[in-house]
C-alpha cells in the first residue's frame, strides 16, 4: 500500500492500481476540497497591490528548431510602489502554480520593499496559471508539454529580467531572486547558473537534495512522523494503528457505507483508498504549515496546528477507535472554519492550478520517496520501473531520475560550494518536513543556512504580524541584513569596477 | 565591401551579394586548400594515442518533446597510458570540427598527464566529426541542426563526464575541463555553469566577450592590423592598398585573367572577390597562427609567420604593385612547403569538418566584426537585419543575438566573477586577434588570466618543443602549477569534507 501523495497518485490508484511508488508534490493540487460554496468564494481572489504584465517569451531557449521561436505570453505582476531608479529589483522565482497565489503567500517581500525602495516583480512559471505556451491545448501532450522544465524557466526569468530592466532604463539595477519550496529552488539555482543577473537569492524551503539518493528516501515521512510524535507519542501512535483499522474495513461488506457515514462524507465512498488518502493529506500539510499564527494557505488553520490535532486525539473517550480519533484530528485541517458539513473526500478542486507538478514529476522531477516502519504512515517502497512505466503510460514520456542532479549538482555539495559561488541563503523551518532535503548548514561565509526549530514551509516568506514569535521576527531581522550586506557591496563595487 | 571571413560569406557572395556583413568564425573550413594532392595526404590522419569510444547521447537535454529522448552516438577519444584510478580526468571540451583535428593540435594534455597521472578524454562536440545526432541528414534542415547549441553541447559534456567516471569506478576523480577557441569558451562556461563536474577550466584563446557590445566590433581586424605593423609600417601599408588595386581591377575587361595569371590559380578566377577573401583569409590565419616554432596548424608555417611576411613584402624591388606584394606575401601561408604548382583560390575543401559554425554563427554565436579605417582590411561595417535576413533566407531561422550574454553574462564580467566562482585561467596571446575578446586582466586569485605578448591562438596547448622560447616554457609551467593547486585543494577538502 502506498501513500497518495499527488494527484499523479489519485490517477494511479483509479486507472492503474499499481502500488508502492511514492513522489514528491509541494502542494498537491489542494486536494480534496470541500464544499462547492468555499470553491466558488475560492474564485473571487484577494486584490493584490500588483498591475498584471504580460512578455513574449520564447517556447524554448535551448534549440532552434523552427518550433522553438513560437513566442507566447507570459504573466508577471510589478507592485513599484517603492521603487526608485536604480535601486533593486526583487524577483519572486514563479513556482507550480498561479503567481497570485505565491505572491498573496509572500507578503513579506511587500514589507522588506519600502527599506530597499526595490521594485517586487512576481513572475509566473511556464505552464502555470495564465502562461499557458499554448493555451487551452497546453496540457495537451507531450509535444505541449515538453517544454514544461526548470531550466527553460529559468530562461525565462533571465530574458524577462534582463528586458524589464532595459525597459526601466535602470540596466544597473541589483537583482535579488527570492523564492520558496520549488520556487525556492529555481531562486537557488538561478543564483548559480545566472550569477550575472541575480546578485542573490534568499531560497525558503527548497529541497534541492530531494533528488536522486542525496538524502534517504524515508526522511520526508519520518519528519511529519517526528513533528506529531513530538507534540504526543500517543497521537502519533493512533495516526500510526488507524490506517489498519481502515485496512480492515476494506475487506467488510458494509464499509464503505460505514466509512462514509464516519467521515461524514457528501457523497457516498467509493473506495477506502480515498478514505485514506484524504486523512495523509491532512497530515502531511499540516506539518508543512505548522505555522505558529493563525494562517490560512492550504487552508485556515490555527497556530501550531499539528499540536491542535493531537489535543483532539489525545482527548479522545477511552474506547474511541483509532481511526475515528484520526478523523477527527483531520477534520481540523478541512474544517477549522467550521464552515463544512460535509465533505467532499473524491471530489477534487485544483484550485491553485498545481497539476502540471504531475508531468514535472514524470520528467525531471523525480524525488523518490519512501514510508519506514518508523513513519506513522503505511511503509512503501519506491519501484523506479514501475513509476517509469506510469509515466510513460500516462504521457509518453521517460523520466530523467539523474538529471536534475547532472544538471545542478548536490552531491559533496558542500565542497563545491564552499569553493564557488556565493551570496545564497537557504532557509528552513525543521517543522517543514521538506527541510530535510535542504541544505542545513553553512557552507561559506556568503552561502548561508539560516535554520528554526520551529520554523514551518517558507514561513518566514508569510506577512509579518503582531504575533509573529521572536525567532521568526529574528529570522526575517537576519535575512534582511545580508541582503543589505549584497547590496552594499554590490553598488561598492560598481562605484570602484 | 566586405572582408570574408567564413564560409558564411562565400555564400553571402554567391548568391545575395549583400555587402557589409562582417561575423566571426574561428577557422574558416580552412577553406581555400589548395590542390587535390594535398588534400589527398590530408585525409590520410596521423596516428593518435587515443582510442575511440561512441556514448549514446539524449538529443534534446532540455525539453521533453517525445523527440528529445531520441539517442545519437557522441564520439570520444581515450588516453589511459598514464591514468591510475582516482587521479584526475583531463577533458578536451570538443569545438567546432572533428576532434581528431583538436586532439592532434592540443599535445598540451598529453605532455602533462603523466605528471598527474591523469586519463585524457577529448570529446566531440554535436554536429561535428562523427557525431551526427541525424547522420548524413544532420544538416539537412533546421529542424535537424536546431540542436546545434552550445547548451546542449555543455550538456552533452556533463552526461557523459558522469557516465564515465562511474564506468571507471572513480567518481571522486576530479575533472578539469581544457578548451581552446570557441573550445575554450565551452571550457569556461562549463566550469561556470557545471562547477560540481569540473574543478577548474584552462581556457585558452577563449573570446567569451565577443558578443553583443562587450568589446568595440572592429577590435578583431584592429588586432590583425596591429601585428603586421608592429612588425613592419611598410607592410602594414602596402597590405592596406593593396585592396584599392584589387577593387581597381574588377571595373577592368581583361582583370580576371590577369588576376588568375598573377595569383597562379589552377582555374580562371570567376570573380575578383575570391582573390581578395583568398588573401584576406592569409593574412587572418597567419596573424592567429603567429606561432614562435615552426607549426602545422591551419597550413605549414615557418616561426613567427607574421614577420616572415613582411620581410617578403619589404624586400620586394621599388615599383612592384602592392596587390604582387600581398600576394607574395599570402603565398607564404599557402605554399610554405613549395609543394603548390597552382592555387585552387575557388575551391573550397572542409577537411576539419568546420563547416558547422556557419550555422551557429546564424543563431547564438553572433559576434559581429567590422573592419575600421584604422584596419589593413577594407571597411565594412555589420547590419544587424540584413545579417539576420540572410540566416532566414539560408536556414529558416532567426539570429537571438543577445542570448549568449544572456545566457553566460559578460556585462560587467569583473565585478560578477569577481564575486562568484573560481578555478578558471584564461590564457591569451596577444599576437591572436581573439585575444581582444578575452579575458585579459586576472579577476580573482582564482580566475587568473595569463597573457603574453608573443603569444598566438592557443599556443599553449600545442606540444612542448625544443625549441619552444622561455615565456612559452613559462607560461604552461604557471598552467601546470594552478591546476597542481586546484587538485590539491580538491583532494584536501575530499579527506576532510
Amino acid at each position: 500500500m502506498a501513500p497518495c501523495q499527488s494527484l499523479f497518485f489519485l490517477f494511479l490508484f483509479t486507472l492503474a492500481s499499481v502500488p508502492s511508488n511514492s513522489l514528491a508534490t509541494f502542494f498537491p493540487g489542494a486536494a480534496y476540497q470541500s464544499l462547492l460554496k468555499q470553491a466558488k468564494t475560492k474564485t473571487s481572489k484577494p486584490k493584490l497591490p500588483f498591475k498584471t504584465h504580460y512578455f513574449p517569451q520564447t517556447l524554448d531557449h535551448f534549440n532552434f528548431h523552427p518550433k522553438s521561436s513560437k513566442l507566447f505570453y507570459q504573466k508577471y505582476l510589478i507592485n513599484s510602489d517603492y521603487w526608485q531608479k536604480g535601486a533593486p529589483l526583487f524577483v519572486y522565482t514563479g513556482n507550480e502554480g498561479d503567481i497570485e497565489w505565491f505572491a498573496a503567500n509572500t507578503g513579506f517581500l511587500l514589507d522588506i520593499a519600502p527599506k530597499f525602495k526595490a521594485l517586487i516583480v512576481f513572475i509566473e512559471h511556464r505552464f502555470y496559471g495564465e502562461s499557458m505556451p499554448f493555451g487551452k491545448h497546453s496540457y495537451q501532450s507531450a509535444k505541449t508539454l515538453g517544454y514544461l522544465t526548470s531550466q527553460q524557466a529559468m530562461a525565462d526569468f533571465a530574458v524577462l529580467i534582463r528586458s524589464l530592466k532595459q525597459n526601466l532604463s535602470s540596466v544597473a539595477s541589483p537583482v535579488v531572486v527570492f523564492g520558496g519550496s520549488y520556487g525556492g529552488m529555481l531562486a537557488a539555482w538561478f543564483r548559480l547558473k545566472y550569477p550575472h543577473i541575480a546578485v542573490g537569492a534568499l531560497a525558503s524551503s527548497a529541497p534541492i537534495l530531494q533528488f536522486d539518493k542525496l538524502v534517504p528516501w524515508s526522511s520526508f515521512y519520518d519528519a511529519v512522523s517526528q513533528d506529531f510524535k513530538d507534540v504526543s507519542l500517543n497521537c502519533y501512535e493512533v495516526i500510526k494503528g488507524s490506517w489498519a483499522e481502515l485496512e480492515a474495513m476494506s475487506t467488510q461488506k458494509e464499509a464503505l457505507s460505514e466509512l462514509s457515514k464516519a467521515f461524514r462524507t457528501c457523497k457516498s465512498l467509493r473506495s477506502t483508498d480515498s478514505a485514506r488518502d484524504w486523512l495523509w493529506t491532512a497530515f502531511v500539510y499540516t506539518a508543512m504549515v505548522n505555522y505558529p499564527t493563525e494562517a490560512n494557505f492550504m487552508k485556515p488553520l490555527p497556530a501550531y496546528p499539528v499540536q491542535q490535532m493531537c489535543e483532539i486525539v489525545d482527548k479522545f473517550p477511552s474506547g474511541a477507535t483509532k481511526l475515528g480519533r484520526a478523523f477527527a484530528a483531520a477534520s481540523l485541517y478541512y474544517n477549522y472554519s467550521r464552515s463544512e458539513n460535509c465533505f467532499e473526500i473524491e471530489h477534487e478542486v485544483d484550485s491553485h492550478g498545481l497539476h502540471g507538478w504531475d508531468w514535472q514529476s514524470c520528467t525531471e522531477m523525480v524525488m523518490p520517496m519512501t514510508s519506514s516502519k518508523a513513519s506513522m504512515f503505511p511503509p512503501s517502497g519506491f519501484n523506479y520501473e514501475e513509476f517509469a512505466a506510469i509515466c510513460q503510460m500516462k504521457y509518453g514520456v521517460s523520466p530523467r531520475p539523474h538529471w536534475i542532479t547532472t544538471e545542478f549538482g548536490g552531491e559533496r555539495i558542500r565542497n563545491v560550494l564552499k569553493r564557488f559561488g556565493s551570496n545564497i541563503i537557504f532557509s528552513n523551518g525543521m517543522q517543514d518536513p521538506w527541510s530535510r532535503g535542504g541544505v542545513l548548514k553553512n557552507i561559506s561565509s556568503s552561502i548561508i543556512a539560516l535554520v528554526t526549530e520551529k520554523g514551518a514551509h517558507h514561513v518566514d516568506f508569510r506577512s509579518g504580524t503582531k504575533d509573529d514569535p521572536d525567532w521568526l521576527v529574528e529570522l526575517r531581522k537576519q535575512e534582511v541584513g545580508i541582503i543589505q550586506k549584497w547590496l552594499n557591496e554590490y553598488y561598492a563595487d560598481l562605484r570602484h569596477g
